[in-house]
Formats: structure tokens, sequence, C-alpha cells
């Protein structure tokens, strides 16, 4: 109930009742608790105001009645937000990370949040939970990172340090699964029992919703996306593979394949896109290629799955007009019968929404034990 | 509950409480009436008998209280199985089939059933339902077979049609999709919450369990392995596209490269067999990349979904000795981290199997109607 207000309020009581499933009387049981606690308000409808009678009253989530901090952990830099129980940004924050070892990444990131929970003070309202979102394999009901390549980490216990660290209840997911909850709550998966998200950068990434919710995999690996293999005689893989996606349309591959087809010096993806947008034929041919490779793996999601819609996402959209066309194309392509219908959307993303994901993941545990 | 007891019984009610999420009040609750009805049976469990004491009671489903009728429809025959409540294959009848057009598979599947019902008669038991399997896009809620390439057949309203020829109520599934139903609540995919069924031969195919459901997709496809690209150079694929798992794996593809290859005149999948199994290297070389391409495509579903389980199934499993090893080689050079620990099975499956599938979505429907 509070989670169908959370995701699709403000409602009637009515509509809210069918959403979730449950009769008026479990309607007014559900929502009165939530109101006396404040998290939950009710308005007239004033819109609604029909010519006799009284106005429909419109029962929302109040969003500045608990605060939450995220926090994405990357490479080279901690980024934390804050936000309100609606998961909307308060504020964000950057710290540069010069070590990836477990004790100097909780150390930032406890400097981080310490500095966030100051800001939480100047609203006078309480932070409820932290949400850490790491890449790689992630067992959230533990609270343990097993593995994360990226960061070099192997069975690292981080919601307990951060616990302790931070005083906070904390929530560690994967960082795409956590990204996947913020579209399944507050984004354009709201409603949808089936989607999936697929974000493009220095990987390439897949959330999966299936039947409502998260796939997790029964071994910790799930939506790898990247691992799909497009051209077996294609370039070698860091997994070990030839021709995934990842090693065709990742933004190390792309800024490999420009340097090697066109001898230019490009330093990273930036310089890649922008060799790319200044129409050399060489950049654009390497971006297409990636287009054609992504556009290939979300049709194998969309023939397995058969999701209502796929939402492209992540860092890499920032070249997004290199190879938005070839995505389409090969999906399409490649779409076996009536899963071409599949909605396939872009959504924009700047870098803070990979903590916000993690903010939604401590507002799905705050919610999962507040009520019920 | 009666879910439960039929997948996993004979059960203590401790037990079967503990494994539906039940109270022992809600447990006798729920048991009393499907007892006096007759469905379920109590006996004392005397090897389990303490030293002391009363023995623990255990519960099982009779399966004699009530019988189900299975078809599958293929383009050149119809299998129809009598089955019992716990999906116990009685008896199985063929039936040829000239004509692929609805009405006369209709007549055909009348006549098929009629023989099954009057056989019925004899055990004393009523038919409770019919479940008819048919390939291709199948909507099971409304009992409609959306599009069945094979059969050439478009928006057939087949569950209406055969329930006013045979006065059961039936269910209508996708023949992948009833095979997977089967596996799920009969076979190796019992208390498993994710699995596949990957189905070997005319066709590969592929049911998907997720959260403890049956994946259905959005538009009605989903569990499309055998158009997944193993090789963007390959052979073409009946759906337009190059090196799908199918154009190189299922059977057409198989006696089309021995053709090719060696120049033997093979006229079907058991003449390629045979020769294969004589030692012809060029017929032996189509089956080990037919392994190839099958364990690439099990990888991609593992690496996406991360399944517990995929259980290797289908008539092409005849010549499994010929491909087993590739399948197992290339799932395992091709599965991302520990999705490789997912559990590769392999089921040999008599063709009444599929029959036996499609009674299974009978008894499924049969179960939700009568307990909850």
């Amino acid at each position: 109930m509070f989670t169908t207000l959370l995701s699709q309020g403000p409602l009637t009581r009515a509509e809210a009742g069918r959403r979730a499933g449950l009769s008026a009387a479990a309607v007014t049981k559900a929502v009165r608790p939530l109101i006396e606690a404040g998290y939950l308000v009710e308005d007239a409808d004033e819109e609604a105001r029909p010519a006799l009678g009284r106005p429909a009253n419109l029962v929302r989530v109040d969003g500045g009645r608990a605060l939450f901090i995220g926090v994405k952990v990357t490479g080279d830099e901690i980024i934390g937000v804050l936000t309100d129980l609606c998961c909307r940004v308060l504020l964000a924050r950057h710290l540069p990370l010069a070590d990836r070892a477990p004790k100097a990444v909780l150390a930032s990131a406890a400097a981080l949040v310490g500095e966030l929970l100051t800001e939480a003070d100047g609203f006078g309202v309480r932070v409820m939970g932290l949400g850490i979102a790491v890449s790689g394999d992630v067992d959230r009901a533990e609270g343990v990172v097993r593995y994360s390549p990226f960061l070099d980490w192997r069975e690292v216990p981080l919601a307990e340090l951060a616990g302790m660290t931070t005083g906070l209840p904390v929530t560690v997911d994967n960082d795409v699964r956590a990204l996947t909850v913020a579209e399944q709550w507050f984004g354009a998966g709201v409603g949808l029992s089936d989607f999936a998200v697929v974000t493009v950068g220095a990987g390439i990434g897949c959330g999966l919703v299936v039947h409502g919710r998260v796939v997790a995999g029964a071994h910790g690996v799930a939506g790898e996306i990247g691992h799909v293999t497009v051209d077996p005689a294609g370039p070698l893989c860091r997994c070990g593979n030839r021709g995934c996606v990842e090693a065709i349309a990742g933004d190390d591959a792309i800024v490999r394949r420009i340097r090697e087809t066109t001898g230019a010096e490009v330093a990273d993806a930036a310089a890649a896109a922008a060799l790319a947008h200044r129409g050399d034929a060489g950049a654009r041919d390497a971006y297409a290629r990636a287009g054609a490779a992504i556009g290939r793996g979300i049709a194998t999601v969309a023939n397995l799955l058969g999701p209502e819609r796929v939402i492209i996402s992540g860092e890499g959209l920032a070249a997004y007009d290199l190879f938005a066309e070839q995505i389409r194309e090969a999906f399409t392509e490649a779409a076996f019968g009536s899963a071409a219908r599949c909605d396939v959307q872009t959504r924009p993303l700047p870098f803070e929404e990979w903590a916000r994901g993690a903010a939604a993941t401590a507002i799905q545990s705050f919610t999962a034990q507040h009520t019920h």
C-alpha cells in the first residue's frame, strides 16, 4: 500500500486500494497508522471537485518526512546524495578516491556521509538509512560484497562495517540493480511488472525486473548483457571470450578500436566521442559497431524475457547520438516476432543517478521494515 | 498448500506448513476440506515411528481421485495422454494428422479425447480437465493461439472450440511452457524458484521459471533461445537473421549441413544421427557445431538470469552422445563468473512428455480453481 503510494501517488484511497489489490477496509487499516506517523498526508483534490458534494481526497507520501543517503563507489571517486523519502535528490557531493582498499574506501565514505548528515541537520529531518552501490557480485541479503573485480574486493562485509562507522541502517547492493530499483519505484519502470535497464559506459550492464521483482540470480550473477556473445570472431574480452557486447561497446573497447583503426591518440571516452563528433570516419565506425552490439544484446534480452520496456541509460549516453540509430536497427533486426514490440527508451543519466539508485535501495529497506 | 503437497508430498503437516509458509492453524483449515473431498489422504508414517508416542502422520495427494487429459499437436500427429492428479501417465495414444487446418485438427483431437474418455470410464474416475499444447505464440489466459508458424494458425480460439467439442474445461498453452510447468510441478524443477528447460529437436526452445513463475513475456514472446545469435556469419535462419542457435542446432540445420559437407543423402534427423554414429567425420562435425551453439545459448540464459538449474530435454536428445561434450564445453567457456555454477542436467524425454506437459497445465488450472 505504502509502496503503491510512494511510486504512483497521489491517489484516491479507492484507486490506491485497487492498484494494491486491497479492500476499502484494508486500505483504511493500512493508511491510518501511516497518516498518524506523518508518512502519508491526505488533501482535498481541488482540481477534481465535483459540481455537488465533497471533493475526493488524495493520499500521498510526505517526502519530507524522512531523509536517506545513497553512495556509489567507483574506481576513482565516491559520489553521495541526500534524498527525501520520494527519492528526490536534495544535494550531491563527490570525493576523489586515491586508494581502493576497503579500509580507505570506508573512511572516505564515512567522511562523505558525515558531511551529508550535517547538511541533513539543516533540514531538521532524520536520515533513516544509507544505501551503498558497488559494481560486481553483491549479496544484498547478507550485506556482503562477494567479489568486485573493479575494486578488487572479495568477501567484504560492507553493510556491517559501514553500519558501525556511520550508525545508520545500511543496504548494500550491486550498482546496476540499485539503479533498476530506482527506475522500478521512482522512474520509467513504475507500474511495469517486466522491464530491463541497460547501462552503457565503462561497462555494459543490465538490471532485470521479472514478475515485479529484480532478478538477482541463484549464484549472484544476473543481467550480464555485457557478456552476451555478439561475434565469436570479435575482440577479446576481459572475461576470456571473444566478441562480448562489452568487448565491442564498452568505453575502453571503443577507445582501443579508434586507436587501432585511425592511429589517433585518443585518451579516453570523452576524447573518442569528440573525435567522432568532428566527423572522423574511423571513430564514427567504432561507435556504429558499438551500437549494433548493444542492439543485439537488447534483442537477446527481449527474445528471452519479453519485457514491456527496455530503458537504456548510463554515462555512455553522452555519445548517444553516435550510436542510437544502430542500436535501434540491430534491435529491430534481431528481435523475434512480437518481441520487437518492446518499448526501447533512452534516459540520459547524470552520474549522481547511480548514488540515487543506492538511496532507492535504502528507501526500499526502510519501507519493507516499517510497513507491514 | 495443495500445490506444495502435490509437488513435494507426502509431507507431515508441520513440514508442509513450513514449505507453504502457513501456520499450524492455517494448515488445519486448508487440509480439512481437501481430506473430506478425498483429494488428500493422511496415513501414519510407519517408518518414522518414534520409540514412544504416536507416529507422525504424512499427508499426500490421492492421485487417483481425478484424471486429466493432455494433448500435444505437432505438424503430423496428435499425441494424447491420460494422467492422474499427480500427472502420472496412465496411457498414451497417437493419431496421425493429415490436415493442419484448425477444423481438421479439432476433429482429430476430439476423436482422440473421446477415446481417452472411454478408457477413463474403466478407471471409474472423472476426467476433470483437458490441456492442449501447441508451438508458437499462445495466450493462455484467453485460450487463444495467437500465431503458430508450424501449424500456420492465427488467432484460433482453441480453448473455446475444444471446450464446446469435448465438454471439458480446457487449458491451452505454448508447448515448451507446458513442459516447463510439468518440470516445475512434477519434475526436476520442483522446489526451485529459478530454472530453465531447454528443448532440443526440430526447434530449439526454452521455458523459463523466474521468481517461481513461468515467464510468458509481455507481448507473448519469451524463451526464444533458438533465436539467440551465436555467429553473425553463420547460416541463414527462418527468422531472417544469420547464425541463430536453431539455424545451427535444429534438426533441419544439422541435416542440411551434413548434406552440404558430406554429400550424403541423409533424409532426416534419425538418418543424420545414424551416419554420425557410424563415425562419419562430417556428420560428427555437424553435431559438434550444434552442441557448441546450444551450449552458448544456455550460457546466455545463465548470464542473464542466473538460474539454479538448466534441464536439457526434447526429442533431439536421442543424439545426445553426439553433442553432450560440446554443449558442456561451450557453456563452461561462455558462462560468466559464478553463473557457471548453474547445474546443467539432461533428461531424456519420450514424445508423450509433451502431452504430459499439456496435462500438467490442466492440473494447474484445476488446482487454481479448487484450492486457494
